[in-house]
C-alpha cells in the first residue's frame, strides 16, 4: 500500500531566515516515520526557506521561467542541501531515505504539463528505499526552468503510483473555516470555496484553495493536518481534513 | 547536432588519491568546451577517484548490488561531489553547465536492462543548456542499486538522442595496438580483438575491449582519443581512433 505524503517547507524550516532548518521540527518528523514502520513510503517536502526566497531573488515561478544556469544552480541547490538534511534525518533513524531530485527526472511541455517518469521513483520504493522528492526548478519547454511545487509533486506521485494515501503535512492542523476551527471532510469544492478565498477555476493560486482543489482531483482519499499528527496519519487515522 | 562527449574519469581526477580532483586537467578540458562554441552538446563524466573507491569498498558493481542505504548515499554522495565540480569549472567559463544525475533519472530492470528516460535531457539541451551526467548508483529490480558506469550512458545517450557525433574522451590517445601505435579506425570488432584481449562475446568486460563493442554498436561516429585531442575533436576533427 502506496502511501505518498509531503512535509510542508515551513514545518521542516525556520521561515523567516533563509536556508535554516528547523531541526526540532525536523527531527520530530523523522522520529514519527521511523516509529511508524510504513514501508511503502514516497515523500515529499517543500522548499521553505531554502526554495523560496532564492526563487524570489530571480524571479521564477511556476509560469516564470530563467535560462540564467546561475540561477537554476542556486535554486537546485539550495533545494538538495535541504533534501541532503532530511534524508540524512531519516536515515539516521533507520528510514532507507534516498533522494530523487526532480531536476534530474522530469521536465514541462511548452503549455507546463508536467512529465515526471514514475518508473524510476516505483523502482526505488520496490526495492525497500523511501524516495525522498522535493520541490525544485524543473526545464520547461520555451522557459528555461520554472518552479515545480511540493504540491504538484504530490498530485504527480500519486496518480503515478496508484497511491491508496495521501498526506499533506502543514503548519496548520487542517483546512480552516471562518472560526478557525477544522473543516473535518471536504467532498466538494463550492462547500468551502467560501473559506478559502479561491475561485473554483483550475488556475486558482495560494496555498491552500490550490491544495484542496489539487487533492479534490486524487482518486485516494487525502488528509491535511498539522505536525502533532503526523503519527496518527501514518498509524493509519485520518486526522485534520479529509479530501475525497 | 548533439554531440555526446565522455570526459573519463581518470581524466579529470588523481586517480591514485580517493575524492581528488586533478584541478589542471579539469580546467584544460573546460577550457576546450568553453572555446569551442559547440552548444548542442552533451557530457558525461566516469568516477576516477570519487567513483571506484566507494564503490569497490562496499562491493558495487554493475551485477553486484546493495541495499544499503548508507552505501547508496555515499557512492551517489562522493559522485555528486565530483558533478558539482564539473559543472562549476564548466560555469565559471561560460558554458551553461547543470547536472542531471542518473540515481533520479533512470533505473534497471531485473535482467539489468537501463531505462533512461532521455526527453528531461533533450528539454535540457533544446533550451539551451549543457546536461552533465556521471557514473552513479541507479535502482536495479531485485538487486537493490548497482553501478551505472559512464561508458553504458555515452550509449544511451548517444541512441535516446539520436546524436551525430560521439566523442570519449580517456587517458591514452586512441585505441592502441601491440606496438603502443594509435589505430587510427575500427569497423569490425574482429580487425582489433587480438590488441584488446577481449572475447567477441557482447557480455566482454574491461575498459578498452567493452568501449570498442559498445561505441560499434551505436549508429553515429565514435572517436576515442586522448586530453590533448579534445579541442580538435570538439572542433570536427576525427582525432584518435574513430569507431564507426
Amino acid at each position: 500500500m502506496t502511501v505518498v505524503l509531503k512535509l510542508g517547507g515551513s514545518v521542516i524550516t525556520e521561515k523567516d531566515t533563509p536556508d535554516t532548518i528547523d531541526g526540532d521540527a525536523l527531527a520530530d518528523a523523522a522520529d514519527a516515520i521511523a516509529a511508524s514502520g510504513v514501508t511503502d513510503l514516497v515523500l515529499v517536502h517543500g522548499g521553505g526557506s531554502f526554495g523560496h526566497p532564492h526563487a524570489a531573488a530571480h524571479d521564477v515561478s511556476r509560469t516564470e521561467g530563467t535560462q540564467d544556469v546561475a540561477a537554476v544552480r542556486e535554486i537546485h541547490g539550495a533545494m538538495r542541501e535541504l533534501n541532503d538534511a532530511v534524508c540524512d534525518g531519516l536515515v539516521e533513524r533507520g528510514v532507507p531515505a534516498v533522494p530523487h531530485h526532480p531536476h534530474s527526472a522530469g521536465h514541462r511541455d511548452a503549455d507546463g504539463t508536467l512529465s515526471l517518469p514514475t518508473d524510476p521513483i516505483a523502482a526505488k520504493r520496490d526495492e525497500g528505499f523511501v524516495p525522498v522528492l522535493h520541490g525544485d526548478v524543473v526545464t520547461h519547454i520555451g522557459s528555461g526552468v520554472t518552479i515545480l511545487s511540493g504540491d504538484e509533486l504530490v498530485v504527480a506521485l500519486a496518480e503515478g503510483l496508484s497511491a491508496e494515501r495521501v498526506g499533506v503535512c502543514s503548519t496548520v492542523p487542517g483546512v480552516l473555516d471562518d472560526d478557525g476551527e477544522v473543516i473535518p471532510a471536504i467532498e466538494n469544492y463550492a462547500d468551502v470555496r467560501r473559506y478559502l478565498g479561491g475561485s473554483d477555476d483550475t488556475d486558482v493560486t495560494g496555498g491552500m484553495a490550490a491544495k484542496v482543489h489539487a487533492l479534490l482531483g486524487l482518486r485516494a482519499p487525502a488528509s491535511v493536518f498539522g505536525p502533532d499528527a503526523l503519527a496518527d496519519f501514518l498509524g493509519g487515522e485520518q486526522p485534520g481534513t479529509l479530501i475525497r
